[in-house]
């Protein structure tokens, strides 16, 4: 046995045997232990057998955070399927491009969703549909009330294989399938818990949507730990408190923007008052997903919050780099260290920057992911010499810690979702009337940032406004969706006539400073 | 990056940087943080390669538990050459014959072990020494008083390298030098910890030899999780109870001859007095290294000390089976679930045994040895269909517990030592006078087993019991020396000749009944 093949036993399979009546999963007030939560994924696996799904099959999930959801992701493991989690917040329009895009089998939905994935449906007609609904202390599973096959099951997991594919967009605007290996997976689990501690009672909140990596990494921790996931399908932050003091929470993940929200409403409530803390039995506020105010982590500092940065991407499978605890205090702006497996390079002008010099975020380790899927162009260009092109900006300290400057120079990301300028542009660029297009981030009070847009009609166009928000409305998530739309009569661009997208922030502080909004 | 390759940074190079002031290892008063063991390692890698040692090479070392061992399993690390560690317990003609059957490039001692050294090298004229002087607080530490070559120094770990060959030998009696790779090192602390927990806090307590898996594998973990090691040079069941009193150990692996008497000193303490437990910091005592006498465990459950019974093999890197702590008072008797990376199946007559059914242990996975250096016969022997038959015999309870019945059917195991009945009747067949040899194992209060012989002699000649021992003495490590030797008329064979060795046990007791002894 070496390294160039490894197989483990199934970690669900493993839990079951260990921990059969161990909290796997809370929802609401649905709850399976490990032992169901097998039994669950069992079911279902031969009922999704008997809907025809196959080995290497690549199944759509359109779903809300559920223990039906969690089952499904184990279900697809046992048949050697591929899980593809669609993003809830997109469009019509970009939900069939990316089911299109990545030659879905199948599209498989939740009864909130249902309207959509019929649209999706008639759209695509060749697309077969199931629905899956939610799951119940009963343990009441249905998938269109298929009966179940008896195909031969997988016992172990392959770590080449793929697990999931998740759409991310990139500097292009083209959204690309990031492959994510089940390696991908054990290894961040693995270095996550070597930098946080791993304890058997460890309870990890998620209240981020698990159709991204963020989300689904917490599913995958939870059966390579054997831990319990309180999982939620809403983030609303005084329900997030309440089961902070009372269930015995150990970690919870989370957005700048949701802690935020949380302090507020830890203030708001009459008992806690102004200032107040978490229990002790919360040991590790994983903060990720794009850059965190100052302010936020000196109050944290303050109220004893136990909070570490990370700095993490979808390609990474989440976390790449993170504090550590005891680095909490000592270097609250940095996001850390890389994990134990992960390397971390930072290259400017194609060489090693030095300590304290920003350059361009590289990473490489078997928590990176091989590339896109479908993509060989993409994925060439995203790799360097093996080293994976985050297109983050940042430095490191004399001792090795991380400071994020930027997320990829024009990221924007608005309440923990990313997005892509590029892709935007595009959207506005197919309207009939428009010749040009720049968008940019905006400093937005509640989201962190939000995209504005600059607008080049054609000459003898008309158009307002209001009718491309409309028009972008259609194509775009809201949280894509321009918040304003500024008509201009040139774009910064290169001699060679390439938008100089890092100028339209400039452009927009001048219209503020002038009053031209 | 896919899982065909993986490298890792540098395990000790990364707790340097994470931890530098962290303890990293304390032996008797002296003591290194992270930062100093990691330059003193560098700092022996240079000297070593200044003495000519290169990669690849296997380099012997014939030392007691000390920083500088530590610091010399890290140097080999970074030079890429492949640590030979040497039982200090055995013979002069077998330290040769090892080293000369690992085609050893140079062999390192310490000051202990001048003379026995001094002795292998006028056995083997062709062989370079090296002194290695103990490490102090200082940070003083002297290879031959070698000066350094500034040589390139390895800053990545490739799982699929090997890090060190460990002779164990088997029912063949031959020896064998045991594969242990970067990458069983990795999944075994991985696994370890997975089962464990794992809190950066920790403090393991390393009172075995380095010399073998149990310990070799704790300075492994050591660097892997970023923790501290509390190393001893000798066992001494006072001195490790006072440790675990005032030195926050909060893990320490035992062998049960070590834990019977540490119970016995604590009972021995008139202010503990009988019945005394641990404190609450000691939160797992790993109990390995042969089968457990029940009422010890009973009496540990009843003090209340956290022992976790494990079976490993040092062709798993110690732990292969271990049971969770949560597991300890449900299935005292049992040595657990296999560690996540592991596959075990019990076959009884080439087929998987049902629960309760008793078979030949085998095992599968990341932390299982490639084979044995330079024995491609003994290496396809041990594998069947890529699983490893540890020929050890047990079965699994319907919960997919392990049940120990016996290490190979015929292994004897006194005090934590393997001892091999097939390598001591080798030793006593090569004696003129003698015909045939069976050995095997008695009750022995002090060390759970004892070897003992019975001896056929060749038709006219004569030889005392006394006479054999010392031709034993000369060839065979203390702990291999038969107790006793009884001579015989014949030895119970099968119709083929071959020597029924399970039929001994019951020789002796015919023995002891008739008080023919």
């Amino acid at each position: 046995m070496n390294t160039t093949d490894i197989v483990l036993p199934d970690w669900l399979a493993r839990c079951a045997e260990n921990r059969p009546a161990h909290l796997a999963v809370q929802c609401g007030q649905a709850h399976w232990s490990f032992a169901e939560l097998d039994r669950q994924a069992t079911r279902l696996a031969r009922q999704l057998a008997s809907a025809g799904v196959r080995e290497g099959h690549r199944v759509a999930l359109l779903a809300a955070n559920s223990l039906s959801y969690v089952a499904f992701v184990h279900a697809l493991t046992r048949l050697g399927a591929i899980l593809v989690p669609l993003n809830l917040r997109l469009t019509l329009e970009e939900l069939c491009w990316q089911v299109r895009d990545v030659h879905a089998s199948r599209l498989v939905f939740d009864a909130d969703n249902a309207s959509l994935a019929g649209e999706i449906g008639r759209a695509l007609p060749q697309l077969p549909l199931a629905t899956l609904a939610s799951g119940s202390t009963q343990g009441e599973m249905v998938l269109s009330e298929l009966p179940e096959k008896d195909v031969p099951l997988r016992t172990l997991i392959d770590l080449g294989a793929t697990q999931a594919i998740l759409y991310t967009s990139g500097t292009t605007g083209q959204p690309k399938g990031a492959i994510i290996t089940y390696g991908m997976q054990w290894w961040n689990a693995v270095g996550s818990a070597l930098n946080l501690g791993h304890s058997p009672d460890d309870r990890w909140l998620a209240c981020l949507p698990l159709f991204h990596i963020g989300g689904l990494s917490i599913l995958m921790r939870s059966v390579i730990y054997g831990i319990s996931v309180m999982l939620y399908k809403k983030f609303d932050p005084v329900i997030i408190n309440q089961a902070l003091f009372e269930d015995k929470i150990t970690i919870i993940s989370v957005v700048a923007v949701m802690l935020q929200r949380m302090l507020a409403a830890l203030d708001g409530d009459g008992e806690a008052g102004k200032g107040a803390t978490y229990p002790a039995t919360l040991r590790c506020v994983l903060l990720g997903g794009g850059p965190v105010p100052r302010p936020l982590l000196e109050e944290c500092l303050l109220r004893d919050i136990p909070v570490v940065q990370t700095y993490g991407l979808t390609e990474a499978c989440s976390q790449a780099v993170t504090l550590s605890p005891e680095d909490a205090k000592r270097k609250p702006a940095s996001a850390g260290r890389p994990l134990p497996p992960v390397q971390l390079r930072i290259i400017d002008d194609n060489r090693p920057a030095a300590p304290g010099e920003p350059g361009e975020i590289f990473l490489q380790g078997p928590t990176i992911t091989p590339g896109y899927a479908g993509k060989a162009e993409a994925t060439a260009q995203a790799f360097h010499d093996g080293w994976f092109a985050t297109g983050d900006i940042g430095y490191l300290d004399k001792d090795g810690y991380l400071y994020v400057l930027d997320r990829r120079a024009d990221l924007i990301i608005s309440g923990g979702e990313n997005v892509y300028p590029a892709e935007i542009e595009s959207v506005l660029l197919s309207h009939p009337a428009v010749e040009g297009v720049g968008v940019c981030g905006q400093a937005d009070p509640q989201w962190g940032q939000s995209p504005v847009a600059f607008v080049v009609l054609k000459a003898g166009s008309t158009v307002s406004a209001q009718e491309l928000a409309n028009y972008a409305a259609q194509k775009l998530a809201r949280y894509k969706q321009p918040k304003a739309i500024y008509f201009a009569g040139q774009l910064p661009r290169t001699s060679s006539g390439k938008l100089i997208r890092r100028e339209l922030p400039t452009l927009l502080q001048t219209l503020h400073n002038t009053g031209a909004l």
